[in-house]
């Protein structure tokens, strides 16, 4: 088989307000140091996937972002609108078995961040062998807290791999968890966090949804034969106009019986909150991190990121403090998850639209 | 007598950084609405002493400043360096000695805010009349909080004025209480802040001056002799070289027997820190106060001020946040007081002192 990369780029990135904006999501900016999350994602396949080999499904407002971004030998698919994952998948899906019927998919968000490259492309080397026999294979990524923000997959026998990289077989896929039941997932060790990064044989993926999102596929096919033709875009809208957004996990992944899971046994952080920060900066001796200038008094476990000029801080502790071009959020670290409904009521006073 | 306005320039304003900078202390920029602190204190005398019989004390690097915000008119005394209250009143004495040896001065720190111009008008009225007297008059404001931040003066009996205006003895003068102290004369009812507003007749300061700081003064007359002459700055700066900092309070008021005190009937703010943004500017249900824009979730007690683009604050409170030019600061509204030390914590660093 072929294996081609499938990079999904949807994602607002209201997370990372104000550094990330509607024009600008979090998926496209230099996070950490100076590559973007989708060029260090582009990067990271590329021993397995060059960058011919590499389809980005991303809203059309970014291709110029992504020819910028990756230059001009990579594929671009534009979604109309974003429909969560399992639609994206599809497409890309349709667009690559009418490319090439031998193809397989190693699907990534385009927003995650591994530094282990070498560990993450064996593991991706494993699961294209599984995917080859038939199977839809996810990554798992060993919890290192109780996270209460990840869906986790229940592991069962070992079907392949040795020593730090093994693969298994599914026996539940688990919701968001209550904090209690995370701590028994952590603890009991055969759970890992559901990472949304999977491979598969094209063939395989379409089949799936054939069975179990059987309307979708009956349109899909419409798509399928569209390609190649001048409708392909029309067509392509009409079957988004009348999709639900849907995951690829509820949709097919937790249906379906011929599912594998990696353990993962590289680093893995989809770079969720500003908090992240703390993760891949180093701190100060009262755990503090900054990217750009801060110079502190009194100050502790605060994460500090400014674009330009300085962050002076006095006896504050446990603060998110960004400056981003025209905006500055201060926000109580415990509070980050409210950070949506911030920005709705920015959308709403009079001239609040043009900060988002 | 002729009475002439002694405004006093000098303080570095480091309470009010980021946005008053070393080259722009508070004095200097429109904390409140359009017009800088200077230029309201200029306009709030101007019914008493005319423009034209106004001087202001300040460093020389101010020049071009003072002459943008008040105009070719107003007279300038340059200051070589700063050493506090009571060598700036001295050479404003000599100074106006030789110009109008009738003259009587009112001293006003440039950078206070009064907000009822007529109740002040009508005190440096009364004040002005016991000048005639040959007192050394200052005011005392009936505190409204046990502040420890200002001197307090304790009040005997009244010696003019009736109703909400009367002018005092003054039994002590007192240091900056500790807070139980502080709110004792808060109780006690007898007892004013020291606000650093003085009337006099210029004779009758410079011969406090001769008692009270003889060796000082010997050197004064020096540089009075020299004055319409062209070593008159060369004297000024050698006068300069070999004086200690002193304040007027210390150096003459406290010793002094004909000392009178006008207890205040206006408003009166020395505008000492961020949190005087509370008292000049209307607060929002959970007492924020924001001079430029802000949006806020869970936000309560903060203060913010903003000189472009928009703040947004998250489950805080207590805060200051203030955005000048190319520094944030955010501090926790208890720890103001250090502002000075995190600015010498800033000097320290390397870039640092672009940012003072």
């Amino acid at each position: 088989v072929n294996l081609y990369a499938v990079i999904l780029c949807g994602g607002r990135g209201e997370r990372f307000w104000p550094k990330s904006r509607r024009s600008r999501p979090k998926q496209f900016i230099p996070l950490f140091g100076t590559h973007t999350l989708t060029q260090q994602t582009s990067a990271r396949i590329r021993p397995l996937c060059p960058t011919t080999r590499q389809l980005f499904v991303a809203s059309p407002e970014f291709s110029g972002t992504l020819r910028e971004q990756l230059g001009a030998r990579a594929g671009l698919l534009h979604e109309p609108v974003g429909r969560n994952t399992a639609p994206a998948i599809a497409i890309a899906a349709a667009y690559l078995q009418h490319l090439d019927p031998k193809s397989a998919m190693v699907v990534l968000p385009a927003d995650h961040m591994i530094e282990d490259q070498s560990g993450f492309i064996r593991s991706v080397r494993l699961a294209a062998r599984l995917a080859e026999q038939g199977l839809l294979v996810t990554f798992g990524i060993p919890p290192t807290r109780p996270d209460t923000g990840y869906g986790y997959v229940q592991l069962g026998s070992r079907i392949a791999g040795r020593g730090k990289l093994t693969a298994h077989q599914v026996l539940a896929f688990k919701e968001k968890p209550a904090r209690a039941v995370a701590l028994r997932y952590v603890k009991a060790g055969s759970y890992v966090w559901n990472s949304g990064m999977f491979v598969w044989r094209t063939a395989t993926i379409l089949e799936a949804f054939a069975e179990h999102l059987p309307d979708f596929h009956a349109r899909l096919v419409g798509y399928s034969r569209a390609l190649g033709t001048r409708r392909a875009s029309t067509v392509l809208r009409a079957l988004y106009r009348d999709t639900e957004p849907v995951s690829i996990d509820y949709a097919v992944m937790e249906k379906a019986r011929n599912v594998a899971c990696v353990r993962a046994p590289f680093d893995w952080d989809d770079v969720g909150s500003w908090l992240a920060l703390e993760r891949h900066l180093p701190g100060d001796l009262r755990d503090n991190v900054a990217s750009g200038s801060l110079v502190e008094l009194d100050t502790s476990d605060c994460v500090v990121d400014t674009d330009s000029g300085i962050v002076a801080t006095l006896g504050i502790k446990n603060l998110v403090i960004v400056r981003a071009a025209d905006a500055v959020l201060v926000a109580d670290r415990d509070h980050l998850d409210n950070l949506k409904k911030l920005l709705a009521k920015l959308a709403g006073v009079p001239g609040g639209q043009r900060y988002l």
